[in-house]
């Protein structure tokens, strides 16, 4: 199966397999919210944990990241873990520290193996993208290179080349977020997925924002996307669903399919 | 809104409105089966209940199926009921009588108004699809013209003309379900759905058949299909899925858009 041999091992689960996992974001400001967060959500038994850094209000302190990472490595036990500082120009939050300084901190946490993924952006700097590509691949640290629109949805076209332009930059996975304006835009990037998972060796994940987007979180896997962010507390992007009804609608699929596939 | 303006009001439910009809449909070959059936499939809370009655052997003892009607129209209190002979051309059991017979049929079960809507192949012969929809009117019920592929998936500009000549011939709701060969397929029939139902009048009912199309019946609804057959006890097409799985479903995305529309 051409989609068992791009998936990735991460922990034992398969990022890019037959089934998407599940992962959910923490927002937590401070490192007695994001760990009283974490124990919350583990509890809900994602597939993964996504640390949305930028929330985090001593982000300009590698040490105090590092640290939390380590409580957070030990409280996830086995589930991988995406460290991500989405940039303002994408959706994160205003941050204290410039880009360069994001890609010193995440050469840090490279070096300290305490994440399985971290998430750029594809449209950073070159330079920046290269040093973070580096950093990650001699920590053996998988590099995820994002694209994100809130405001629309762009041409079947111009998706699919997103996806395979992360994989040109280097990426391990690519993942493409949009926002629809109308329904047709959610078919749009589900046909665009599916495009690019054919044309492309590495795991894709994708989804539409906002309500009328939420059903390609539920859905996504059957057109190539093998990561499903829901909420176990809160949520970190428009439109994303608890945990416990993404899971829900997996199994109905599943079961739709005799078992036997996504 | 325009799919409320669209929407058919059929025993209290709205056909075409915000959450799609789950129908069941009942396969039995006598009368005891089929209101066996009907007892244990009501008792899923269905919204409708479509009769096919070219698995019915009495086909040709009009008589028959008139008596049958009305027990199934006791047992299905207020629930919509379609009554269809599906065609051997487009999926249907191979049956005792001729296209004209059916049609003398569809007359007398329609003067009998114990069901609400019939449901005719828009392929069939002009004159015999004029005829169902003058015996279809004049007893006010409504007349469902129907196509069905179950050897692939037309492309996308073939597909919106299904409804639109659904609409041209006199359909009160227009049906087209194919059979996909790839996800893609799958995309086109639901973009299709969508496209359509901004140029209609009327409420539309579509489907992707087997596995890979069964998530188009759980989430045809987000891309104006009005109903969503499910399995009560059997199935009567390709990777319909139990009533329950729907509902659930449903729901579902019913949350995820805050409640507000499906």
């Amino acid at each position: 199966m051409k989609k068992q041999t791009k998936a990735i091992n991460a922990r034992g689960r398969h990022l890019g397999g037959e089934t998407p996992l599940v992962c959910t974001p923490l927002v937590g400001r401070t490192r007695e919210r994001v760990l009283e967060e974490a124990s919350r959500v583990i509890a809900q038994e994602p597939d993964m944990i996504a640390w949305r850094v930028d929330f985090f209000e001593q982000i300009g302190d590698a040490k105090a990241v590092i640290e939390t990472a380590q409580k957070l490595r030990s409280l996830a036990g086995a589930l991988p873990i995406i460290f991500t500082c989405r940039s303002v120009k994408e959706g994160g939050e205003p941050i204290a520290i410039g880009e360069d300084k994001v890609v010193d901190l995440y050469a840090d946490v490279s070096a300290s193996r305490l994440v399985d993924f971290i998430d750029f952006e594809m449209d950073n700097d070159p330079g920046h993208v290269r040093r973070v590509r580096e950093s990650t691949r001699s920590n053996e640290v998988r590099l995820l290179l994002s694209y994100h629109n809130y405001s629309y949805t762009p041409g079947l076209e111009f998706l699919v080349q997103r996806f395979l332009e992360a994989e040109r930059r280097g990426a391990d996975v690519a993942l493409v977020a949009v926002m629809p304006r109308d329904r047709m835009d959610v078919l749009t990037l589900l046909a665009a997925t599916a495009q690019a998972d054919e044309k492309t060796h590495i795991p894709l994940v994708s989804m539409s924002m906002g309500p009328l987007g939420s059903v390609t979180r539920m859905i996504g896997g059957l057109f190539g996307s093998g990561v499903s962010f829901g909420v176990g507390e809160s949520a970190s992007a428009p439109g994303q669903i608890p945990i416990g009804d993404l899971v829900t609608v997996h199994d109905i699929i599943r079961r739709a399919h005799g078992g036997e596939i996504f």
